[in-house]
Formats: structure tokens, sequence, C-alpha cells
């Protein structure tokens, strides 16, 4: 019993230390996919945008409709991408994930800009929530993408 | 070291549903925790809504910048219940908690009416995403809330 005493204290004690090192590696990993999801959304790959989203995930655009499963996300984003000279972009300023390393979130801020069918250029900025679930082979996928803008409404 | 094994297969075997129960618990807990800021926001009730805010919480209302900390969320509180003939109320349509049980999100659907200053009447539906805390007090606080309209910009 006394052995067994010790033995509990010990992987208490050593255990700490690989916690705090298992939580900063499950942040980054997080973070991580949020700028892998940046990069191929920026560079309007779609096929690899999608692939980001969970099979049971969501984008919540402003102004529209929920866009739920890939199929409707693969829709929302192709009509996004077809926009004129689009240039988007998004910068995390906050990841954070449960200490069961199975749910986590990123939250920051994104600028866009494209022209319209006038050939108008437009401009927008704004703030995002993404949460994040941890999926069967360890990859971190999109549950929910929720954004707007900081900007005022135009006339 | 027999004894041991048998103890270790039946703590293991005696908490799965106990682990089952506890996740359910849990859900009905953020369910409630989403429901009873309805309630309170719903009634216009500015002190115990701005108390759902975690000390690091943040609304982020679409066209307009994000209200971070409990003074600026008590501000855009304060200013959306001062709309005339205000009636807001929203209803979560998913829960989901983290395993370990300190964070989680809910989600679901709003609606909104109110009066502007030339007393001509306003309506707007849309979708939320709210990520929760559990605090030191096993409350649980609201860390991050966005939402967005449904409905096209209107002219």
């Amino acid at each position: 019993v006394k052995n067994l005493a010790l033995l509990l204290a010990a992987a208490v004690v050593l255990s700490a230390p690989a916690y705090a090192q298992s939580a900063a590696k499950l942040t980054e990993a997080v973070r991580n996919a949020d700028l892998g999801w940046e990069k191929v959304f920026s560079a309007r790959n779609l096929d690899a945008s999608v692939d980001y989203i969970a099979k049971d995930g969501a984008m919540l655009p402003p102004n529209a409709p929920i866009a739920t499963g890939q199929d409707e996300v693969r829709k929302f984003i192709s009509d996004l991408f077809a926009l004129k000279n689009l240039n988007v972009s998004w910068q995390p300023d906050t990841v954070e994930v449960a200490n069961s390393g199975d749910l986590a979130f990123t939250a920051g801020t994104y600028q866009m800009a494209w022209d319209d069918a006038q050939d108008n250029s437009h401009t927008d900025r704004g703030k995002y929530v993404t949460v994040w679930k941890k999926q069967a082979d360890d990859s971190w996928k999109v549950l929910r993408d929720i954004f707007n803008s900081d900007l005022p409404v135009k006339p």
C-alpha cells in the first residue's frame, strides 16, 4: 500500500509539467489549424478551404442564412471566391483549448476587399469566432465559423 | 497485483455510465446558462445580463466594434436596451461541452424588434454562437458572444 501511495504521488508530480507542455502543444495545434485555414482561404483554394469544415460543421455569414455541412459551405465559399478581385485575410488574436483537448475556439479580425459588377471597389473589416473540434485522426476541424463587420451599415 | 488489476477494471467499467451522466449534466448546465441569460436579457435586466459575462469576456455585435470586458459590454447592452419598444429573444439549438467540462459553446437563432426615433418599426432575425467558460464557482459565463442577421442589408 505504501509503495502504491508513493507511485501515485510520483505520477501526480510528474504529470503536472507534462500536462502544461501538452496544453501548450494543443494551443499551438489549434492556432496552426486557424493559420492553415487562412492560408488556403486567402489563396482561394476551394477544395482545401472546404476540407477544414467538420462533417457537422457550419459557417454563419452576415446577411445570409447559415450554411450547414460541407455541401452548403462549399456553395457559400464558392460564391464568395467568385467575387471580382477578392482579397480576404484574417489573423487570430485568441486561441483557447479545453483541458480535455477535444474542443477549442479561435477569435480575431478579418479584412476583405472586392469589386462589384459595376467595378466599384468595396472593403470590409471585422471580427470572427471559430469553434474547433478535434477529429478522430487528431486533426482540428471547424464546427462553427461566424463573423461580422466592424463598419456601420452602408446606405 | 491481481486485486489491483480487478479494482482498476472495476473502476473503468463503473466510471463509464458515471461519465455519460456527468456529460449529460454538463450539457444541461450550459443549456440552462444560455436560457438563463436569455431570460434576463429579454426582460432587459441590465445588471443581470452583464453578470453573465466573464471578466475577460466579450460581445461581438454586427456593424460595431468588439465590446471587451464587463464595462464595454455594459455600455453596448445599455445602448441596446435604450431602443424604443425593444423586443429581443433567442433560442439555443446546439449545446456542446468539452469532455473536461471547462469550455463549451451554444448556438441558435434570435429575433429582434424595435422602433427608431421616427417611430418606424424594425425587425431582425439571425443566428449566434456563444462560447462559455466554467468559472471557479462552477457557474458558466460568456467568454465570447457573436451574432449576425439572416436578412439582406437594407438600403
